[in-house]
């Protein structure tokens, strides 16, 4: 049986409850190994004190089976009422529901109204955060596959690397990296690509689009790639020809942020801290006001996960963890400049998942 | 203004509400033209008798300022508490919050309680049903959209088509034609880009991978672009060289089924009607078992929206929707066929967003 989901039958006996329910995808594939996207259909885990079972659009059910850790496999039709089949799955066990297990962060409300209806007018406890603790430490297998999507994300900047020109624009970039990832077996990016030229990187959310390389100005790099389920993400800001001293300086002060975050990472520490050890660099350097987001946020089967490293949060570091440390500075329409690794948390330190070097790069043009 | 969120005024009125909350960001972008992926953060749209406000996290504020149709915005760090600061702006209006329409299908359970303690104690109504129902009918600027779109996933097919050849690999292709159209300005793709080849299209939602493309089979693309913020979905299957008498025949049988439902397509029909249209017809040939899906869904800003054309539906048919019309017979580890057009309704028919020929097309080989 997954392990995860050994776990979770763990927390169904800590607090008592008669019913485990889970229906978010990521976390499906994460507690019985079956990845799949059913849109608006419902997909979802049922978990009891002695059984599990899994429940798919009928479209989905011999896929689910092929692959699932949970050999117990129910289905419905398009035209059929889903609640309707689980209601009588659930009283053919013969047992009462009357404390249940949800997950408030991304249970919808009339998901919810239609397990309570189908119960017995039960208690609910929310399980998020148990089921973020789960995720929180890798396993081994996990911390494996996130070193493949993070080999592949150092790959896709390689690739990003060797496109730049001058007069090609972001979005070919984007394309020309998507593309030989794909041939290389990727099929999934972490989230959409971002290649930003010069003063369009000083919007920390830009979107790639027809802005031209030129000469002398800085290229921002935003990417990830999805392998084996597990996502990566880096960001690297590379000098494509000469820049100027205020950019050179303002991406030392980003490097120093970023690195003196890094080193500080190990067991015990907290998130706050460690936000707030980049936010001084920056902050003592005169662009503070130019740092506008937390300084990471926890990743694993998707990319925004716990831990979250914003100002003041208080989160205790453990080893295990996985998170990003990506300071940046932001001066709209002039300049961006970001730097992002994510590390694994050892006993001692972390391990960053992406080794392209993070010094200022110049990149010489073709 | 944008005339969505006139009808969302409307809404308020005719029910009563004091406030209508909404934090999808697909709606979000519908309602105040600010298109945006917050992850995790709070994106939400606040509706009041006599004014709006758009509620966004700290780094997309200057986004939104520049886009968006409602011009209060409202933002928050990821250090503070977001329901803090919606509660001090809605005491700042001076009202009562005690009938509020809230999504739902798509607000979670966290969100539904936060909102409900900085509120009132209000009712709430839920208004999923009438935002789906605005949703359902496409203004002409949305028509044009999806005419892109639909020309974009035209285009798709064409490079698809001319990247066949013996010994490459469905995700080779797949990497070529969002290669290509990334080129073109598309920078998103309405769902993963499904190309299968002979036996493995016998699941009906695959995922190309490394399986290689022989001589004499089939070659089954769904795939979709989105255009201008409008999504386009459409679903081919060609003959690469000779396919055998039974492959033939199923092919022609599915044809039937499509364009016997797409001739049926006008105002008053109902979707049950035209699932039935299609599904008899592949019934009558005796492959009912191997028809597993439903005949077609809405689609507009995203692929799967209202309505959905299932066995025994019963939403009538009404000028402006807009919905693919896909059968497919599966014949699992041996074949699978599916034809997809997605139609506008006009007052008297429909017209489709695609037109690539759907009369079986055998590819030489190269």
């Amino acid at each position: 049986m997954n392990q995860a989901l050994e776990r979770l039958k763990q927390t169904i006996h800590e607090h008592n409850l008669d019913l485990l329910y889970i229906d978010d995808p990521s976390l499906i594939g994460y507690f019985t190994d079956f990845e799949s996207e059913p849109h608006e259909r419902l997909l979802a885990l049922f978990v009891l004190k002695d059984r599990a079972f899994l429940f798919t659009p009928f479209l989905e059910e011999n896929d689910a089976h092929s692959v699932s850790s949970v050999p117990d496999i129910l289905s419905y039709k398009d035209e059929e009422n889903p609640w309707e089949i689980i209601q009588t799955k659930l009283i053919s066990f013969n047992q009462s529901y009357q404390k249940i297990g949800i997950m408030e962060n991304n249970l919808t409300v009339d998901r919810y109204n239609q397990l309570l209806s189908i119960t017995d007018n039960p208690k609910t406890l929310d399980i998020s955060n148990i089921i973020q603790s789960i995720q929180l430490i890798k396993s081994k297998t996990e911390f494996n596959k996130m070193v493949i999507a993070g080999k592949m994300a150092d790959k896709a900047l390689e690739i990003g690397i060797n496109t730049l020109k001058v007069g090609i624009s972001e979005q070919e970039v984007v394309a020309e990296i998507e593309f030989q990832l794909k041939k290389l077996g990727i099929s999934e990016m972490s989230f959409q690509t971002m290649v930003l030229f010069g003063d369009h990187a000083g919007s920390p959310h830009g979107t790639p689009g027809a802005r031209k390389l030129k000469d002398n100005e800085l290229v921002l790099f935003d990417l990830g790639v999805i392998a084996e389920g597990y996502t990566s993400d880096v960001t690297r800001t590379f000098a494509f020809g000469e820049i100027s001293s205020e950019a050179a300086s303002i991406y030392d002060v980003v490097l120093k942020a970023q690195e003196k975050a890094q080193a500080a990472v190990k067991p015990g520490i907290t998130t706050g801290v460690l936000d707030n050890i980049a936010r001084t660099v920056i902050e003592e350097a005169g662009y503070g006001d130019y740092f506008t987001h937390r300084l990471g946020h926890g990743l694993g089967k998707t990319v925004h996960e716990y831990p979250s490293l914003s100002k003041g949060s208080t989160m205790e570091i453990k080893e295990g963890m996985c998170f990003s440390l990506e300071p940046g500075i932001y001066i709209e329409n002039k300049i961006g400049v970001r730097i992002e690794d994510c590390v694994y948390v050892t006993s001692d330190g972390c391990i960053p998942f992406t080794h392209t070097p993070k010094k200022l790069t110049s990149i010489t043009k073709k």
